[in-house]
């Protein structure tokens, strides 16, 4: 399908506003790169172009993609100007020294005046720090972790309305899964003989069925033998799930891109104390969390009360306690007690998870997910997942 | 599981070999690390720790592991110690600093004989590269693009024994799946219908229940109204999977880490003069390049053979014609007419895919994909995918 006006329009206006920073910043271009070992959404959310390419955006307005798919690009991207990868012979280096060349379509470059400066991302390694400094020679190669991507995270980070469109649809599509697999499990004999990989199956077929792009990652299904691990390894076997004891499903379903994230915990049959106290912890920090994740409040301060909930008992929670949701599955804000970005002050339209979680090798793991919006007046749960009991 | 005893060995004479590597070349350790926006397949062919961690190699032979999931560290690794991610507040910079101190259990380190060198991978960030300079001033840190890694590279080429029992196995699953299409596509009515989910479920379902971790990577099924695309986004919708026209699955298992990777392509009913041009050429293409894969020739020679099938029709294909297959899914060698890496000499015990493929936006997309050993005799192609022509 050929890009809408409306989708046009909001790619047009966050390439303007990446262009005016860099224009405001002195930087003459940025080179952002999407390929198979490095994936990088935000050449979706600059482009509409989905993966593997490169883009160029310049502080004049100017966009040039480099795909390695010209059929995929020509169907789905919003830019100035589409250049097959072959003809650089699928080489990065050829590629950004011959669209460099040729420019933003400014007036031309006064290299005495200044020397241009062009970006490109924080991970961009030294290995080609170095080769794009011997192959610029006229140009400064500017690397550093706090340059263009930190201005697009920020921007990404407050989601605008079509984005929430898409987050709330996936969340819709996720609550359907949620009900379907509420309904299996609470049938006569509907939980004996699951497998964890019917599980997973179960949510692609709906997802997919009710009109999702597919999974937004690849679902973790852990029955009571290895839900102690906090991702396990392979995420999704052929063991039992549901089985007596503690299991855990964690999924998300994507929608224009757009990820949901929920993880239910599925307790089967009479549990041992360690844990019934497992559960009650979980539980209780997750409500304590919830309440804290509120307009204006610090991205830790969530944290912090899940936190001080399981010290309390003497446990510790082995990972953050959520993260933001978008294009990646994991974005920002960070929600954990400790280190940077924990200051970032939550506000409207951020949408991140809230997943508390506890893991025992003997007793296995417990671990509660949903994904919260912050609204004018506070937080809404988007999503409905929960701690199934079953006998 | 606990590693068995000869799980032990085969690690412990890995990381033996690139002990012995880095005193050689007078390195006194390399760090690689596995985390989820960099993914590190030498962090499992070294340690059997499948992800989500760091890990050190002392030119004195000593290693240390450090995981974010320490149960899973505890369960599958085969290092000398662990020390679980927390330990550093789960902080890189932490942790390198840390781990080098305590050295490698060799004689205390006269730094006024001679700088200690520990190198990192080749991708490691610019930005990192400098935040590692400052932290370790007595130390030089070595990033480089023809280092370590290339080392480990050039080991992982040649399968051993152990590593070929997975692909083999991997390989016989794949066939038992082609198998099983094949007999659906042929009966009565057993195409119609079929979505491209369909296809990726069956696979996965039957990989699970043949022993598999699971498929390889995630299946590429795109029936005749998106075949035209060489990797299809979403790579697995809910369209159409062999409708009249031109489809292709591509697919791949895994076991113990080892992956195979084949295509199939559907042609259905009565084809365009287009495409049956295609299917030929891709067929020519194929056996001309199988027919050079053998024992001795430069990996670009089997290219080279396609290339021509289909420069001499006035074709061309817009991506390499195979790759390596291991713990990857994309390794070394690339089988390619152009670029890096095009006179390494195919020898016995590398496993790579032969792939050519042809695409039109209107036609659709033909690509035949199977594995092949070198022999001491020449090439077995281990798999059975082929172009399945019904009705």
């Amino acid at each position: 399908m050929r890009p809408s006006d409306s989708s046009v329009n909001v790619f047009r206006g966050r390439q303007a506003r990446l262009s005016a920073w860099l224009a405001e910043s002195g930087i003459h271009a940025c080179v952002i790169d999407d390929f198979e070992h490095h994936r990088a959404s935000t050449l979706r959310w600059l482009s509409g172009h989905p993966m593997d390419a490169l883009l160029f955006v310049f502080a004049s307005g100017r966009t040039v993609l480099v795909p390695w798919d010209e059929n995929m690009a020509r169907d789905r991207s919003t830019v100035d100007q589409v250049i097959p990868y072959t003809e650089f012979k699928r080489s990065f280096r050829e590629a950004v020294v011959a669209v460099l060349e040729a420019g933003g379509g400014e007036p031309a470059f006064d290299g005495q005046a200044a020397r241009r400066k062009v970006e490109f991302p924080a991970r961009t390694s030294h290995v080609r720090f170095q080769e794009l400094t011997g192959d610029l020679p006229d140009t400064e190669i500017v690397v550093r972790s706090d340059g263009f991507e930190t201005f697009v995270v920020r921007e990404r980070t407050v989601k605008d309305a079509v984005e929430l469109a898409a987050i709330e649809r996936a969340a819709e599509i996720t609550n359907s899964i949620i009900e379907k697999i509420t309904a299996l499990l609470a049938a006569p004999r509907g939980a004996d003989g699951l497998r964890e990989f019917d599980m997973a199956q179960l949510i692609e077929r709906e997802a997919l069925s009710l009109g999702a792009e597919g999974t937004g990652f690849e679902t973790l299904a852990a029955g009571p033998l290895r839900s102690w691990a906090i991702h396990p390894f392979p995420a999704c076997g052929g063991g039992p799930f549901a089985a007596p004891g503690l299991s855990i499903l964690d999924f998300g379903v994507r929608v224009d891109g757009y990820t949901s994230d929920v993880t239910l915990t599925v307790a089967r049959g009479k549990l041992t104390g360690e844990q019934e106290r497992m559960i009650g912890l979980v539980e209780e920090a997750y409500a304590a969390a919830v309440k804290a994740a509120i307009r204006g409040a610090a991205a830790r301060a969530p944290a912090e009360k899940a936190d001080a909930v399981f010290s309390a008992a003497g446990q510790r929670m082995p990972h953050a306690l959520g993260h933001g949701i978008g294009l990646d599955t994991h974005e920002a804000p960070l929600l954990r007690s400790q280190g940077e970005g924990t200051d970032t002050a939550l506000l409207p339209g951020m949408v991140f998870t809230i997943e508390p979680g506890l893991y025992h090798p003997e007793h296995g793991g417990v671990r509660w997910e949903n994904d919260l919006l912050v609204t004018e007046s506070g937080g809404r749960v988007l999503t409905k997942a929960r701690i199934i009991r079953i006998r």
